[in-house]
């Protein structure tokens, strides 16, 4: 199986570790995940973690080399890389890219993080390298272009001739998930959680609020949060069972106004969704309840933005 | 002591409840608070509960009527009164309260708790009374004004003539709550949390988080959330001792943003403060940086607010 192997590529972040075998031309050949993020490898050994999870790719080819982007280059993870400051491009990344130097064979290349300097900064770490996988894969969207990349912190990046410009965070998937098991507002569907769902209302109940934000566009998340409580126990329109997709789509639809104006004609093909199909799934029907019509939502660009990386930090041969 | 005793006044909240006894005119002449809240009430037993912290008041009358308001109300409480609806006033919360009925007369009267109707319902319970000791000390604000109660669930009361026209509620406390506690904001705090804290930068900080929502006006909270996260790890500019404080601004002043337009001139007369004192100073900090003047604040109003209504319910004497 791995005598075409060229790179072992690392998608590292704060909750899980995911490795890709790539072939040529960036082909997927295996891949295997653990849910060893940063704060999570065993004895903090990430040394020990990698092998454990991918020793077997390198048995016929120790010399293999290995990328990795994400959390695993920040002050917790494994190696520190500095920040690549805005607008980045891949050039900038590849200059930044901690290199393994002889004694440190087995640690990875690592990819910067890119930040944004100003009043009001901001950070990512692992995104700038799905961004460069999905213009990869849809150069269309190199010249110009706003990419989503919905999640716990869900990063808004404005292209501008192949490179991150800027960008923005939105702790969206934080609060959701602070919300909905901490708050008083995750009791009610708790409570039903034994209850059989029916997709058809939970798709109904993300719909209405959605349009519970575009009816109140001048009315603040912390205000309309409290609805999903009086939605339920006051007008008993909400069911309990689907009160957290009502939430959901509160604050996804909180984040879309931020960026896009509803009404206002939004040119959809300057978009794309970049993540986990279902999560997209849900950014795509908010868009299009905004009016700003059909978003294309692509996934695993990780692999495609290592291979690129790769490719070029290693002079179009990662094999040395 | 109790000899001139007219009346025991409960404000039985989610968290706590507090007992004043309460002499000729409302003067409070005794009070006694517990974590009772209606969640935590000891066995569940609130005839109990009420006896072990006021007993000795009746036991020289044991006649001494009691009144009470807040979630004790609700339908996890003592005896659940339904909501009166918007708008309402004093009249109105006095014909809805559950009377004592004589198998009942260790009940108190409880008062009401008042909804609004309509696309986006809104609840509140305890408020209501609050508001209405505020109108017996500041009658100059019945006919018209705006009155704010900050805490886990804020809430801005629009007042007309005497009584409480709409009102809605914002997450603020309970938002501060999720986040410093459970999010990825609190952790510089939670690491700095032995370092002595300087008051001085304390409140520069939360200042510099009211300045961020002025600065940042059409920017949503969930982006602006994540600078508490950059502006102490990126830019250095933010000590994490200091960290929770700006993000008490940022949510005191996306509050205020949904209610009055920054720099559009406030008449700071028409607006009051009710709660805790430190609380409502972060507040009057905040309403100065928007520009809205000086705006009052006072405390303790639940008492005046169930002298008033048991003054009616009783006949003008509440000792029947």
């Amino acid at each position: 199986m791995t005598v075409d192997a060229r790179l072992i590529a690392l998608d590292w972040g704060t909750s899980s570790l995911r490795a890709y075998l790539l072939g040529d031309g960036g082909t997927t050949l295996d891949e295997v995940a653990k849910p060893w993020g940063i704060m999570a490898v065993p004895d903090g050994d990430f040394a020990g973690a990698l092998n454990l999870l991918t020793g077997h790719w390198r048995q016929e080819r120790p010399d293999l080399p290995a990328i990795a982007c994400g959390m695993i280059g920040s002050a917790q993870g494994w190696r520190e890389t500095a920040y690549v400051r805005c607008p980045a491009g891949p050039d900038d990344l590849i200059a930044a890219m901690r290199r393994a130097t002889p004694p440190d064979a087995d640690i990875p290349l690592i990819v910067p993080g890119v930040a944004l300097d100003g009043a009001l900064p901001d950070v990512m770490r692992g995104e700038e390298t799905q961004v460069l996988g999905c213009l990869a894969r849809l150069p269309e969207l190199a010249a110009e272009s706003t990419l989503v990349l919905p999640g716990t912190h869900s990063k808004w990046a404005s292209i501008r001739d192949g490179r991150i410009a800027s960008f923005s965070t939105y702790m969206t998937g934080e609060l959701f998930s602070l919300l909905s098991r901490h708050s008083i507002l995750g009791r009610p569907a708790q409570a039903a959680g034994k209850e059989p769902r029916n997709d058809r209302e939970a798709a109904e109940a993300f719909d209405w609020g959605v349009r519970t934000i575009l009816d109140n566009p001048r009315r603040g998340l912390s205000s309309l949060l409290f609805s999903v409580r009086t939605q339920v126990v006051l007008s008993a329109r909400l069911p309990a069972a689907n009160s957290l997709d009502y939430l959901s789509g509160l604050l996804v639809a909180d984040e879309l106004r931020n960026a896009i104006d509803p009404g206002r004609k939004t040119s959809a093909d300057k978009f794309a969704l970049i993540g986990d199909p279902a999560l997209c799934g849900r950014y795509q029907r908010a868009f299009e309840l905004f009016g700003a019509g059909e978003v294309p939502a692509i996934t695993n660009t990780a692999q495609a933005g290592l291979w690129r990386l790769a490719e070029a930090a290693f002079h179009g041969n990662p094999v040395s």
